[in-house]
């Protein structure tokens, strides 16, 4: 996500006041639209999908912001839950948004992230349904890649966290759940731009939910141990 | 660690771009001397040694910092390699500092952080040698506390960091070590004052290294798995 300059401290003090939905791996220089995570790409063209945020609302959603960049923009690179799906599939764990073609579903939660200057809103998690047999090695696999939100927030009553209805994700795709199955929540990277909503920045520039930017790291680097 | 507002943007993202030496618990709102951590706290005087630096020379070495207070501090409180250690005990490494009843050696090495703003350095590094049985728990332990600065940097030659000569650290204390000892070096907290020797903000606060802040913060609450 971009930011005008003068409010990159705010957006860079929530992130380390909200580590496990905000962990960040990389913060440009003020303009700039690279970074050393993927050297040859440029941020304002290489995400599948942007959002354009103005006063805290959604004006537009294009697939670059070459038309919309500016040169007081800094921007933040959040770790992405994605990246440890492979270590859960390595472990067994199988995932359904993937065997059903699907984004994963994420919903707005009732727990409110630690203010940082202007900055404030709920934090935002994403949903896998994991067997039980699975739900230990979701844990630890998740745990060992805190640069990508690490552990859950929450297994199971999706009630814990606010969220009335599984069915309807506020952001994403519905997943179909088998009958045992225990609802796993992951903080996720999508909570930024929550906080755009509920904090009004004049402009912002986010990801699209569920597009999100590609580096050269290798997803092992993450990996604590 | 304390600077000017001005300089707390600048600080903050060269913590995010070195997060092995720089581990972020806490950021102090502007002017504030309290950190959730340790509510009852007083960063001003609960320290058990101060520095205190202008335009990057150390001015004196006070045990509270009441005098020399401003509305304008931005504090930081960086993880502390002695959280590892109660994890290092227990998984049966010994820890040669205690035993000698020292306080841990550290260096500063040839290895420069990535810079951010106007703030660079290198990075200081803590030693502890190791029996080479207890080094795969030294590292596996380690590593699931990055908040606390994670896995060693650097393993065995002291050269391979720059350092000429171990019996001479640039802070702390010399450690004797065992014949066969390996000597396991941790990125350490005292990197951040090596950023205000080597750019020379006009004001600055820091701990006496080895001299740590203690919070109400279980050593557990660090481990990621």
């Amino acid at each position: 996500m971009s930011v005008p300059a003068d409010w990159a401290y705010d957006m860079l003090l929530f992130c380390q006041r909200n580590p496990k939905p905000c962990p960040v791996l990389d913060v440009t220089d003020t303009g700039s639209w690279s970074t050393p995570l993927a050297p040859d790409a440029d941020l304002r063209t290489d995400l599948p999908g942007y959002r354009v945020w103005c006063d805290g609302e959604l004006v537009e959603e294009p697939t670059d912001v070459l038309a919309h960049w500016r040169d007081d923009l800094v921007s933040f690179l959040i770790g992405c839950s994605f990246t440890f799906e492979w270590a859960l599939a390595a472990a067994g764990v199988p995932l359904r948004h993937v065997e059903q073609g699907r984004n994963v579903a994420m919903y707005v939660t009732d727990r409110q992230c630690r203010e940082a200057g202007r900055l404030r809103g709920p934090m935002v998690v994403s949903m896998r349904p994991v067997p039980p047999g699975g739900l230990a090695a979701a844990i630890r696999e998740s745990a060992l890649l805190p640069a990508v939100h690490g552990a859950p927030v929450h297994c199971g009553d999706p009630g814990g966290l606010g969220i009335a209805d599984l069915d309807r994700p506020d952001f994403g795709d519905p997943v179909a759940a088998e009958p045992d199955d225990i609802p796993v929540f992951w903080a996720c990277g999508v909570t930024p731009q929550a906080a755009v909503m509920a904090s009004r920045p004049p402009f912002a520039i986010t990801h699209a939910p569920g597009r999100m930017f590609i580096t050269d790291a290798r997803d092992e680097q993450y990996r604590v141990a």
